[in-house]
């Protein structure tokens, strides 16, 4: 049974997400399509819209055949980070391909850009480290080094953030030395920012902006499948609220003015004393996004910050992000969703595995109390009885549909 | 020029607080009345209804001199350490008496019990120890520690949390060797926790009930002044509300479901495995009440868990705590309010004076990071912009009346 990896946020699965998922089984022939899936917050330091088991269910739905957490220490991370532990965990679930979807759409190219750096690494890494200490971003940096090695040699557009993940992805996929198969498929939708919806496919973020401002349904029910529709629609009737940074602001702005420095010191992601523009700013800030603004440099992007604000909601402390990445395996595999396709790969490829798979948390796992705690944060909006029925999720079957 | 201290709350200001503030004049001739005022949290573990600045206005209006704020780490403390730090800081303000009201009302039993106490003081420790390891809570201890000692000699109710009080103002009087006269006057309304209000004296909590559950104008200005009414509904039309716990739940919850176990061990009153009762509580409370009904033991009163909850709230750890009260002599005294009269004696005292006193935040006192970081926490439940206009007046000059 060949299955193949996606690597994916789902927030929320839309059109886009369901062309891809058709092509890439068309293209590798896998019978069985696992989704490596971020949990409640996603890799740009975000909440997700609604939480990774309601996810899980839509991506089933339609077509899924095994949806797995990339736990919190991987996912709310830069694309190197994220990249790696996305390989590890689909190379602990014998994966044999992965298909990502990029701007450039072209493997052969991904591959290529892959041997020529390994060539050249130590000039690479030269050129990416005075990038950052000339304060680029880490996405910036990453630009000018690429090109002060490979010059017009390399036609990727390294600006599109879907082709430096693919690089990543592809990187970890040779360095781990996986034997996963890489394929990358062309993304349809050209801008990953794009906020205007034409057509049938459209951005994860121009969804999101359509849903947060009440635009007419028949809008919403052209770029996303009717399952998704009903599923975020049914999560705001039941819960009152998606989730999204402000609804967290009071939270966080409390949090970040009553802490002490001796824990600043040990929040992920916090360092050259960024704690002190973030107090300064918070007494100020009458909004989620009037903070953001009044905090944003050249090297720390929007992107950055809000990883910081998601490990400060979260009470996230470098030195447990750090021993999770040390580790060359996974501690646990936790799977959100699968169907019976899903069920029956898993059995098959059992007696070989390396790393354990936990279906639910009656059964503890070991990094299940930093994981409480994330979940905790992320529902900590919501009124107390809704987060008791949406926190009894992780204790049910994670079998979802039966085909 | 004489002084007159006062030890209060005010939460709010009544017409059985003036009672005692014209009783305390008349018989001890005093010139200038100071009153030592919790802050924005209060013994019993509780947010005080409106801000300090705002009480200690009140207060001045209604003819004390000068209000000065017993800190947090000696205002949310069990009796002997409230007593402590309140005696303290009377001494550093030369003041000449204190005169505090008790169910008793008689000053010479309190000072006979005192010296008999002194007397006996060994039985008295092995006593309350014994009775503390019996798993009484800190009152009843003290309660069971008197009468196993005096028998029937003691004259004075010890369930009367007033009459507490007055014997640990006393003892602190005569152990610090300060030389302050005590005075007691008979309260007026017998029972502290009384909800129901008859005449013109009612308890601070029936006056709380009445407000929160929106009663008639009318009952309200039958037992407060008239500068109380307005000073506490002005508070709630500009600020949309009062400060009680129940506004302060959902980030309470969120924090305690985040915490680590390594900072539960800093936080001031946890002890015993206490924070995993909370913590398993807080999962399933869905308000404060139904929080607090779920965690009440015999050994942890009422009081003893609001006491937690604000420390929780306000991230206050024992070490800062104990650094502050090993002092023998407060760091700082912090000026809330004053009239000319007040203004007058402060300047009197100057020269003689041991420790400085502070009537803003311009200038930083020793220990404002830890009270900004509690006022943060106090004003947490508010809107920005109202959290900003608030958190102004400890940056403005204190001089509230010309008299």
């Amino acid at each position: 049974m060949k299955a193949c990896g996606l690597i994916v946020e789902y927030n929320p699965y839309h059109n886009g997400h369901h062309y891809h998922l058709q092509q890439a089984k068309k293209i590798t022939g896998a019978e069985c399509m696992i989704a490596v899936m971020s949990g409640n917050f996603l890799q740009r330091g975000e909440p997700a819209l609604v939480d990774k088991f309601t996810r899980a269910k839509m991506a089933i739905e339609q077509g899924i055949d095994l949806v797995v957490e990339l736990p919190y220490f991987y996912a709310v991370q830069h694309s190197e980070l994220f990249a790696n532990g996305a390989i590890k965990i689909l190379h602990h679930l014998a994966t044999d391909f992965l298909c990502f979807g990029s701007e450039h759409g072209e493997i052969a190219d991904f591959n290529h850009l892959y041997h020529f750096i390994q060539q050249h690494h130590k000039a690479y890494d030269v050129s990416l480290n005075r990038a950052l200490k000339e304060g680029n971003s880490y996405p910036k940096a990453h630009d000018i080094a690429f090109h002060s090695i490979a010059g017009n040699d390399i036609n990727i557009d390294f600006t599109q953030p879907n082709n430096i993940l693919g690089y990543q992805y592809i990187k970890n996929i040779y360095d781990l030395g996986t034997g996963i198969t890489p394929l990358t498929i062309k993304r349809r939708n050209s801008d990953y920012h794009d906020t205007e919806i034409h057509g049938s496919i459209a951005s994860a973020t121009s969804i999101r902006h359509l849903l947060m401002e009440h635009q007419e349904q028949q809008q919403l029910a052209n770029v996303v499948p009717q399952s998704t529709k009903e599923g975020i629609e049914q999560y705001k009737e039941r819960f009152q609220s998606w989730h999204e940074w402000q609804a967290y602001f009071p939270l966080l702005q409390y949090k970040v003015l009553t802490m002490k420095k001796e824990e600043w010191k040990q929040i992920q992601g916090v360092k050259e004393g960024i704690e002190n523009r973030i107090v300064e700013t918070a007494k100020r800030a009458d909004s989620f996004l009037s903070w953001m603004n009044s905090l944003k440099t050249k090297r720390y992007t929007w992107t950055s910050l809000q990883r910081i604000f998601t490990h400060i909601l979260t009470n996230t402390y470098t030195k447990e992000v750090d021993a999770e990445l040390r580790k060359e395996k996974p501690d646990a595999i936790r799977i959100l969703g699968m169907n019976t396709t899903g069920k029956t790969y898993l059995n098959s490829i059992k007696k070989n595995s390396e790393v354990k798979w936990y279906t639910s948390n009656k059964k503890p796992y070991p990094y299940q109390t930093m994981d409480d705690r994330i979940d905790h944060a992320y529902f900590s909006i919501l009124p107390p009885s809704y987060q008791l029925q949406l926190k009894k999720q992780a204790y049910q079957s994670p079998i979802l549909k039966f085909n």
